[in-house]
């Protein structure tokens, strides 16, 4: 059986990612990536769909045990990529979709030269800016914290393989299915 | 203006390659490179759509002024691709399509490193038979060293980027497109 393909997936929020990413897990072929964290899950949020909630002492275990991909602390919980679950459904033949922020993408670099990198991009700060209004849920200062943030992820765009723009959602989507089809056809050296 | 992408593509005879290039060749953004030739042309055969038919003089004059990319010498005519309307296609933005065969791409592998290469293969060695007879153009003889000929070809598959098997010809013209739009993705390195 082949091998999948570890899709590594980064954008500045507002861009759409979400949504794009949606609509591509709708097809079995592929396996998302879901992070492990120590932080408290959220109203909503769902052990094993949203993250993997782990005490900070069983973070710490898998942390010794060599268990993570990368791992790293934001506001005093960790947040990590577990290796296991990736090579597994790898294995099986599934690709695997790994949605990160840059620094992450950029630690998996070194590690995963085989994997595949995906910028999703707006169109411009601007579209942004209107996404994030327009969503209603971050008040004006978050919203500029939001792009300041989204522009100097943007400078990390040539360190990915592929960029797509999200101005059309059905375009982006496309996109997103050719890189996928395009790395399948595609000639191990 | 983003500059085009050069598209070197070959297959095997019989494996499908001309109904796949005439499907993409609709889409505006396509150049089609014509090959050079000394040979004279065949009934039917337009100067400047199959071939541009050249004088022996003609062509040894263009290649003492090093205008081809490549060329060859078959069956006593030469055959040779010309640098200029492929650099100047390209430089429009429009990608270039130049179909040739595995040496042929060989050689422009060494020339042009920001060339793509996809090989256009048959579900099976058993299929061009099958399409040869159908077709039933050549003689027995003639599809058996056919035969002989793509198994030679199929040998140098590993040197492509890309395999696209024609099995289904929607799925190969989708796959082709695939390619084509991952490769207009890709950032430039």
């Amino acid at each position: 059986m082949n091998q999948g393909i570890l899709f590594v997936v980064s954008a500045p929020s507002g861009c759409g990612k979400g949504t794009i990413l949606s609509r591509i897990l709708k097809n079995k072929k592929f396996y998302y990536s879901v992070s492990a964290t120590t932080r408290q899950p959220r109203e909503g949020e769902e052990n094993g769909v949203n993250y993997n909630f782990l005490s900070k002492p069983e973070f710490e275990k898998l942390i010794a045990e060599d268990a993570f991909l990368e791992y790293a602390v934001y506001c005093d919980n960790y947040y990590g990529t577990l290796k296991a679950p990736i090579t597994e459904h790898l294995s099986q033949g599934e690709h695997v979709i790994l949605e990160i922020e840059v620094q992450g993408a950029m630690q998996i670099r070194k590690l995963c030269p085989d994997a595949k990198f995906i910028f999703i991009a707006p169109p411009s700060l601007e579209t942004i800016r209107e996404r994030l209004l327009h969503r209603g849920t971050e008040d004006a200062e978050t919203i500029e914290k939001r792009i300041r943030q989204a522009e100097t992820e943007l400078n990390f765009k040539n360190q990915y393989d592929y960029c797509i723009i999200n101005d059309i959602l059905e375009d982006a989507v496309s996109d997103f299915k050719s890189v996928v089809r395009a790395e399948e056809l595609k000639i191990q050296p």
